[in-house]
């Protein structure tokens, strides 16, 4: 394999003019779409029109002027499609994690009896902090968190548990659940489901309906490139949506927010999850943000990730120096979403000694060197050069120049 | 009085200058800044800075090159010098409305015994529902709303209470609390104090330290012009600091986040009130607005904001037009906030007359018309304007038109 075959591919690349849509940094090769994702021209412009013209010119008649109070409703419909949700399902609100504190402690409520959330040892930690928070609040007796690792989740579905807590792609293997599967054994047991949809929404098809979740959370600035910090987004079944109740009611969330009632009523459909005044400015960028998805399909999106990834593998098993890298994540494409970890002792020097070249991977503790998968801004031929550089800059032990050996802060 | 006393006060204003540091719609007079501040040079900069630069040339490396990760505390220390805060006990988070929630669960957890949170029936609705939630989730027996009219708060104070709940500046009245007695009369019965300043954080010198308030939280898209939907803020008394506990943990409050540590740790600082990622794009437009405060002080706010709202009620009471407007803010300005509000029986319609004729003013259900006095953007002769306007369009009755009469979904 050479780079004239790697450049064919990208030729005959449907999703190639996608590239075309974003701004991106010069001289860069972006392999950490999955931590942030990058800048859209559409979402670049809505920036400006939003602060510029909405917020300067508009000021307060923006809410209905410029639809700022459906903007919650709106992403959400807009991001639906992506994840397998009729309408009338998801919104967009908070935070990942605030979304799983409403989402876990509503499915408390509705499990009347069991005390269980069952979730992975190493699923993303704040998961399992907002299990952990509420445990404290309400007390052991009525909420507690079961870990058990990923070969024993089946298993451990019983009567006690409420809620299955699990994030659909781990955040640093990139191992990917079945769905499907998994939620079927867990109603089989009347457990509930919560998926968290972090690293996996925006870049591989999604069933939520279609496989009978019950709940969802997703966040908003990886995959679907809203910006740093971007909202995140709730989703939750239309059979649910009658019962359920979440404690962090707000005026947003109330059935006329505008009459300044005393008494809160919730809305009686996915708008009972908002809670405060929403992000206009972060929303407004994501609801942009989202527009590159209008023409493409996630089946397109998830084909090249794959071909992505199984490039970058290949490319990796053919060079001698690059043995030292031991992956982490399944062999199988099928198995994962759409990254790569090695581990590697020194993972830190190396990742930031690739970061000097223009590479851009990201470090997880304590030794995972993590390369993710954009497939509407990578060019085949971008696998190609960031391997070489990799297998370079390992042949040299370029990493091993002190500057690259401090653990930094954000990685 | 006429146009050239007015004028005269302007040219004698020493905030006068303040006004060049917006960007403000031509031909308006803007009342409104107790609902969402006016956009600054510095924030519309700021918002293409992060969105442009940050966000699309340096990408996930801003969290350390542009200091993403350190923006809520950067920017609660801000916020702190203008709510009489030192430092280390204020941050940037969430929206009022979900750091109620946290707040209100702490201060639950630390007043064992207590169950009651007691507050005023016309407190903003979203600090009352948040008790609500939380009683919910906890069950009546843990968790119980007492709603008592303001003469009847002090009464009210006795052992069973956990928490006082108030809104320093109430959002439809303008009425002021006296928080100095309050904290004292809470304190002396052993109850804790939570301030929601939305209403009065940077409009007027507020002075959390010296009165020894317990808790406090704050908008940041009002009087601090953070934009739409801004971060709010969060404060915690330091001597409360070690033993206070939250339930929404995330990662972003634990004490090391990227160690990635499956037990929750909460920071033993002001960072255990951090849930998710910050969300840096509108984090950051509210760091830069807040530089408009950075050379006056909250007292010089203060007497302007007294001055243009005296000079309303002046022109006001001097227009026999006006006289169906019945004041309902205190008359005497050291008992009101920086708005007045009028009650009429078509005040949605009036409303809605006056900001055809580009006087923005809001309406707060069922019956009043609400202005608001933002001493940073406007002029006294703005008061005299509006007033003549306001005057002239009830004398014509032109809001009588069938066009303002339609109550609108957001106002």
């Amino acid at each position: 394999m050479n780079l004239q075959d790697v450049q064919a591919l990208d030729a005959n690349d449907p999703l190639a003019h996608k590239r075309s849509e974003f701004l991106l940094p010069a001289d860069t090769i972006y392999l950490d779409g999955n931590s942030l994702g990058c800048l859209t021209v559409a979402a670049r412009d809505r920036a400006r029109e939003v602060v510029e013209q909405q917020w300067g010119n508009s000021l307060i008649k923006s809410w209905n002027a410029h639809h700022w109070i459906d903007l919650p409703a709106h992403v959400g419909e807009k991001i639906a499609p992506l994840i397998g949700a009729a309408p009338a399902q998801t919104i967009a609100c908070d935070s990942v994690s605030v979304n799983l504190f409403k989402l876990i402690s509503a499915a408390l409520t509705m499990q009347k009896g069991r005390t269980v959330v069952l979730s992975q040892q190493d699923n993303f930690p704040t998961d399992l902090y907002m299990v952990q928070g509420l445990s404290q609040l309400l007390g052991e007796g009525a909420c507690e968190l079961k870990l058990v690792s990923e070969e024993n989740i089946e298993a451990n579905l019983d009567e006690s548990v409420a809620l299955l807590l699990l994030t659909q792609v781990n955040f640093r293997t990139g191992r990917i659940h079945d769905m499907q599967k998994l939620n079927h054994l867990a109603h089989e047991k009347g457990v509930l489901v919560l998926w968290d949809l972090s690293h996996s929404a925006g870049v591989m098809p999604i069933q939520l309906d279609a496989t009978q979740t019950d709940f969802a959370v997703g966040c908003g600035y990886k995959y679907l490139n809203g910006g740093p910090g971007a909202p995140a987004f709730v989703y939750v079944a239309s059979r649910h949506m009658k019962a359920i109740k979440q404690p962090v009611c707000g005026w947003m969330g109330h059935k006329a927010p505008f009459h300044f009632d005393p008494q809160y009523v919730e809305a009686d459909c996915i708008e009972k999850f908002l809670v405060g005044t929403p992000p206009v400015i972060s929303m407004s960028v994501l609801d942009a943000a989202l527009e590159i998805f209008e023409d493409i399909s996630m089946q397109q999106v998830r084909d090249k990730s794959v071909a992505l990834s199984e490039l970058f593998l290949t490319l990796v098993s053919l060079q001698p120096e690059l043995k030292e890298l031991q992956l982490i994540s399944p062999q199988d494409s099928r198995d994962r979403g759409s990254q790569l970890a090695f581990s590697h002792p020194h993972a830190y020097a190396i990742c930031q000694a690739l970061i000097e070249k223009n590479v851009i991977a990201d470090f997880r503790a304590p030794n995972i060197l993590r390369f993710g998968f954009s497939p509407l801004i990578l060019r085949f031929a971008d696998i190609w050069h960031s391997v070489e550089i990799l297998a370079e800059l390992m042949a040299n032990e370029t990493w091993r120049d002190e500057k690259f050996g401090r653990v930094g802060k954000v990685t």
